[in-house]
């Protein structure tokens, strides 16, 4: 099984990496581009005797403790068998 | 419209900040990790006057020129309304 974790800055959080990526998009004359916001991606490959509530909560564990700074970031995850 | 871009490492291409998180797991007692992968997310704001066939080709522009390194990374994106 496998994971999917995607963790973002939260909204209300400054984003300068995103903005000099969106400047650089105008600069290079991409258009129709009104926001970049940039974040981390992690693929968990989890062990298959995991059932899926277990996995749930392991990738749950991970992304809380591991992967997320909760003081400004915030995560999402997909599990895909 | 929103375009959410992930650019992750060719899988054949090494990722030791991956191996670096799945040995860090392994010592705070999480099992049932076979495998840790990073990569970069990315979300942009597309303007709502793009079609959708307009946006795609905006966003694969995009992910090609500006966010992924063809050498040794590759990208996925999936547009949401």
């Amino acid at each position: 099984m496998k994971a999917h974790v995607t963790v973002t800055l939260k909204s209300s959080v400054l984003d300068p990496q995103g903005q000099t990526i969106h400047n650089a998009l105008g600069k290079i004359g991409i258009e129709g581009v009104q926001a970049v916001r940039q974040g981390k991606y992690f693929l968990l490959n989890l062990s298959p005797a995991l059932s899926q509530e277990a996995a749930r909560a392991q990738v749950e564990r991970i992304a809380r403790e591991v992967l997320t700074n909760p003081v400004i970031e915030e995560f999402s995850y997909k599990l895909e068998e």
